[in-house]
């Protein structure tokens, strides 16, 4: 998507330098536009524990690339497979949630395996970064053209007065490699010049929707408007929101979604006010091997300095952090929580729209 | 409560200076503990207005004092009932959603309307501000000894195991005069020895949660956690939540409840938890002549800055303000929202415990 009028992606390999791995840095946004770049599995590994880089997609992404990276430094080895596999581990041990991590470093592991000889492993290895980056963009455009369809819809039947979405957390291109998958379908409908307005949960506790869906919005030229958490229930009473569209971190094959905390409030707000909740994600985020997300989805405790702390601009102009409640209070940081499916009216996928039931996914989806 | 190990009250008149009213800075908490001076019925409709005191009770009472200083004023003029009523119309364009300012002017106006000469309607209106600050004090006493058999049944079931209450907002004595409408059954329940911990929601955009009710807690030794307002359906998914307390600014005779925004999800997610929802309130937030909350109680809209700017406490020490997302993005900032009264367990109320329909108050309340 543009960035001040520039075609970007989140992450790639750097053009001349391809064991240089390129990434928009997340961390300075919206305040500055800065790619950071990343030479070694460590440096991958902290970006992501870090949250440099953030969101399903993005993060399967960079970790296939960090897999690139491992596999390159191990070669120095003849055993380079021992290698790898530290390396694997480093990433896979950075982020619990979001299941797109995890498949891409398998997804690796599984091609090296394969290889029969050091130059072909360094091939395939590359080779399926760059295939998962693409697989990635693909699926977010075709979950775009899916849910532009939806949004069609509600906007022959308002005849053509302003369709409005909310949505929760960064699940746009940010959060991706290219095109996002909540932001897919308003994008597309967007640039179908359909009236749309979005509205945009702040996100606590790091802000990512006031901090990230907001600047990609403003970016594309999209209106938005940036509400508190805990605004879409009130919104959705008085008829304020048309659809509401998140993304997801896994979801398992009967469909329960864990994304974002918090999404789980709007599925149940929008339940209670029959607005259509809906979930767009790339087939890669579904997790097969699981079933009851509740009990089963492992849910991340980050530090409490994330709810405690925060950073903004200074009078000065300068960035700078403050605290925002004496630290004799402790602090509980969920980052995850499970909408069970019963809540959610359906997904969005690169395959087409389907219920949030198991035989739907599976029809979709068959084979799994 | 105690402030540093001493009784304080939100509001009051000076001991031995009554026509200045003191009141407890609330912006300035959780820093620093300050107590302002207020010399004329402006001066009081600026503090209630830009919320150097907040929460229904501490309004209502704040207002009722604001009416004796704009009657001390009047009383220069002859026809000083004209005088009063400007100041009671200064106090009524503060703030719309709390019902409990409202009443506390109204009965104002009624006292004054009685009285036959200046000194009597002095007197009067005087010994009502007085009696407004004692029985919001008196009803939150009582909310607490009602509200406290409720936590001794949990406490009981759970055979002594720790009670987790989640609040949202500030509901605590800071909102009232003394003790607090949400948190009198949980300091009943503390000082009785029971085991309790107490879910604080932070509250965006004001963080009253983390910045207030933190605060009073921590002064009274209650343990307590601060989570992000995503957090509690998350909680009660998990059986981290047995009950669910919140304070209400208006609730309707059939027990429709405005409440800070964001208190209609946490009563859908205890509902879908089976959780039971309690609202604590005096019978002075009640307000008979509404039925339909969602169609009939004005929501505040407040300023936009509320959610783009943040105060805390610089690496310095130094109290300072930091805009967390550039100003491009706009903002919509209703403070409050409305919980139907079919997601509300009961109202636990000066007068004990009822259901959230029109019979049960009417049986509890009669004559309103």
């Amino acid at each position: 998507m543009l960035v001040n009028g520039i075609p970007r992606v989140t992450v790639r390999l750097k053009p001349d330098e391809p064991h240089i791995v390129e990434i928009i840095d997340q961390r300075k946004l919206p305040w500055a536009f800065e790619i950071a770049q990343l030479r070694s599995v460590d440096e991958v590994a902290v970006a992501i524990r870090d949250m440099w880089v953030r969101g399903a997609g993005c993060i399967g992404a960079t970790a296939g690339y960090g897999m690139w990276l491992a596999a390159i430094e191990a070669m120095r080895d003849p055993d380079y497979l021992i290698g790898i596999k530290l390396g694997a581990r480093k990433l896979l041990q950075t982020r619990p949630t979001a299941v797109n991590l995890a498949r891409a470093v398998e997804r690796q592991l599984d091609v090296l395996r394969r290889a029969k000889t050091p130059e072909q492993a360094l091939g395939l290895v590359r080779t399926t970064a760059e295939a998962i980056a693409e697989e990635d963009i693909e699926a977010c455009d075709a979950i775009g053209s899916h849910g532009l369809k939806l949004i069609e819809e509600i906007t022959m039947r308002k005849c053509g007065a302003v369709v409005n979405v909310l949505t929760h957390c960064n699940a746009g291109w940010l959060a991706f490699v290219d095109i996002g998958s909540a932001t897919a379908p308003i994008y597309a409908a967007h640039e179908a010049g359909i009236s749309i307005h979005v509205w945009v949960d702040e996100t606590r506790p790091r802000n990512q929707g006031s901090r990230l869906t907001a600047w990609e919005l403003a970016q594309q030229g999209v209106p938005h408007t940036v509400i508190a958490d805990n605004t879409g229930g009130h919104l959705m009473q008085h008829g304020l929101v048309d659809l509401v569209i998140t993304g997801a971190d896994r979801v398992t094959r009967r469909g329960d979604v864990a994304n974002k905390i918090g999404t789980y409030l709007k599925a149940l707000a929008a339940k209670d006010n029959g607005v259509p909740f809906y979930v767009a994600l790339p087939s890669s985020t579904f997790d097969w091997k699981m079933s009851d997300g509740v009990a089963e989805i492992p849910i991340e405790l980050r530090g409490g300095e994330e709810l405690s702390e925060i950073e903004g601009r200074l009078a000065d102009g300068r960035l700078g952090a403050v605290r925002l409640f004496p630290d004799i209070s402790p602090v509980a940081n969920y980052a995850f929580d499970v909408t069970p499916a019963r809540l959610v009216t359906g997904f969005i996928t690169e395959r087409g729209v389907c219920a949030a039931d198991e035989v739907a996914l599976r029809g979709l989806f068959p084979g799994n």
